[in-house]
C-alpha cells in the first residue's frame, strides 16, 4: 500500500492508529530530509500512551537491525495489532527520470538517502527504498539496463536499505523483461527475500510478469486497491496494479495472502466513488457483480 | 474476431468483400437450422463475379476435407486476399447453461448441429465450434469438469469440426484449471493444432491464462478490439480479451501476429466511441497515449 506523506494523513494514524487484525504497515515516503525533518516532528510529538504502543527505538544508535517491529501474531483470531511504520525513499533506474524527478543525478540521490537511512536506523525504523522505472523509462524507453538496477539495488542494501522495491512505473514491462532483471538482480548477489516488486497494469501486463516474479521466488508485490495510483512523471501512465487483480491471481494459485477479497473489493468500489475515479479492477468489479447475484 | 450473425453485416461482406493484406476469416455463427437456411440463402445469391473470388465447393459432397480455403501468401507486400468463410456453432460445458441458453440438452444441441456440419462440408465451409463455459459457469460454477469438455470436444471433432474454440465464457478461469483442462483435452487425443482458446477478461486473468495456453503448445486465441463483446446468459461478464492487450503480451514473447498494434489501437478506439461504451484495452489505451506523446 503506498500513501503520500501528508502530514494529516501522519497525524491521524499516529494520534488514532486504526486497529487490525493483522498488522498493517505504513510507509510514508520521504522525498528528502525536509520530508524527514517533517516526519520526525510529526513523531515526536505524539503523546506518551500512544508511543507506549510502538517499539522504543533500538538501545544504542547505530546497530544494524532494528527492532523486531511486528510482534504479533498472524492468527486471524489474535488481538488487534498496532501498525508498523516504515521510511520510504526513491531513486530510478536511468538518469533522464530522476534528473526531471528530482532534480539531480542518481549517484546525488542517493548521497541524499544517507542521512535519512542512517536516521531513520537510529529511530528503529525500517527503510524501504523504491528503483522507479526498473522496466522502461518514458524519456529512455522501455530498455532499461537491468544491470543499472542491480547496481542501484545493491548500493541501496549497502546503505541499510531494508527492502528495494523495484518499480515498473510506466507498466513497460513485460515477462522476459521482468525475467531477465530478476535473474540480473540474483546474480549480483540480491537476495530474492529483500525484493519487492511494483507493477503498474498501463499495458495490462501487470499478471503476467508478476507470475513471472512468483516463479523467481519474490513473495513481496505492492498493489492498490481499485488500480489507484499513477505517477506525474510517467505521462500516460496508469495507476498500480488493483490489489482485487492481484489477490485473485495470488488465490488462484492457492497462494495465502490473508485479504478477503470480497471485503477489497467493497473497498476498492468505496475509494473510487469518493475519488471519482473509475473503478479500474477487472476482479473488483466481478467480484462484486458475483456479490450482487448472490443476494438476489 | 467474432460477430453477430447478422444478414446486413453477411449480405455486405458478400457483395463487397474488404481487401486486406492478410486473409481475414470470417465466423458466421449458426444457432440453429434456421440460421443456416438464412445464411445458405444469401451466400448463393452471390453475383457470379463475386462467386469466382471463392474457392468453388468440392466436387463431391461427403469429402471429409474442405479445399484449402486460404491459399494467399502470407506476404505483406502479397496481393490482397479475398476473405474466407466459416461456420460457427455453439454448444457449452454444462447442462444449465445449455438449458438455458438454447433450450435443449447438451446431447440434443450436438444432435442439432449434424446436418448443419454436413451442409457447410458439402459446400466446402469450415466449420468451428465452440465450447462455451469450459472454465466456469454462471449457474453451477467455477468448476466445470474438464472431461466433461474433453467428451465434447473429441465428439465435435467426430462430427467433423475442424476447429474447436474452448471459451472461458464467464472469465473464472485460472492459470491452474486452465492447465488441467488442456492436459485433459490432450489425454483426450484432442490435437493442440485443432484447438483454440476464447478468454473473457471479466477477472483479468485472461493474459495470464494465456501465458499457460501458449505453454501447452496452443497458437489460436480468440479476442476483441477494444475488449468488446460479452454473454448476454452470463451476468457481469464483461468483454473477450482485448485484441491489443493480447498481441502486445504475444509481441512482448517475440512471437509474430502479423498485426500492427498501433492501428489496432486506433481501430479500438474508434469503435468503442462508435458504440459509446469505454475502451477496455490497456495496451490500447497505454499505446495511444505513447503516440499522442510522440507526436508533440
Amino acid at each position: 500500500m503506498q500513501m503520500a506523506n501528508s502530514s494529516e494523513i501522519l497525524e491521524h494514524v499516529l494520534r488514532s492508529p486504526p486497529q487490525s487484525p493483522h498488522p498493517i504497515t505504513y510507509q510514508w515516503l520521504l522525498p528528502n530530509a525536509k520530508g524527514l525533518d517533517n516526519f520526525l516532528s510529526m513523531w515526536n510529538s505524539r503523546v506518551p500512551s500512544e508511543q507506549d504502543a510502538y517499539p522504543t527505538p533500538p538501545p544504542s544508535p547505530g546497530t544494524d537491525e532494528g527492532p523486531a517491529l511486528n510482534t504479533s501474531s498472524q492468527d486471524p483470531n489474535a488481538m488487534p495489532s498496532a501498525p508498523v511504520h516504515e521510511l520510504s525513499i526513491f531513486t530510478a533506474a536511468t538518469e533522464s527520470f530522476t534528473q526531471k524527478n528530482t532534480n539531480c543525478s542518481i549517484a546525488e540521490s542517493l548521497k541524499r538517502f544517507e542521512p535519512i537511512m542512517a536516521r531513520g536506523k537510529d529511530m528503529g525504523l525500517n527503510v524501504r527504498a523504491y528503483i522507479s522505472v526498473a522496466l522502461g523509462c518514458p524519456y529512455e524507453g522501455p530498455n532499461v539496463d537491468p544491470h543499472k538496477v542491480a547496481e542501484l539495488a545493491v548500493s541501496l542494501l549497502e546503505m541499510g536499505a531494508d527492502e528495494i522495491s523495484v518499480a515498473d512505473t510506466t507498466g513497460m514491462g513485460t515477462a522476459p523483461k521482468t525475467a531477465e532483471l530478476l535473474k540480473t538482480l540474483n546474480a549480483a548477489g540480491v537476495d530474492k527475500s529483500d525484493l519487492a516488486l511494483h507493477f503498474h497494469d498501463t499495458y495490462g501486463q501487470a499478471l503476467v510478469n508478476t507470475v513471472v516474479a512468483l516463479e523467481h521466488g519474490i513473495r513481496t508485490f505492492d498493489s492498490a486497491v481499485g488500480g489507484l495510483g499513477g505517477c506525474p512523471f510517467s505521462p500516460g501512465a496508469t495507476g498500480n496494479v488493483a490489489t482485487e487483480d492481484l489477490v485473485h491471481l495470488l488465490h488462484s494459485l492457492g497462494l495465502k495472502t490473508g485479504v478477503n477479497i470480497e471485503q477489497v473489493a467493497e473497498i476498492g468500489e468505496w475509494i473510487s466513488q469518493e475519488l471519482g475515479r473509475a473503478n479500474e479492477s477487472r476482479a473488483g468489479k466481478a467480484t462484486l457483480a458475483q456479490m450482487r447475484k448472490e443476494r438476489q
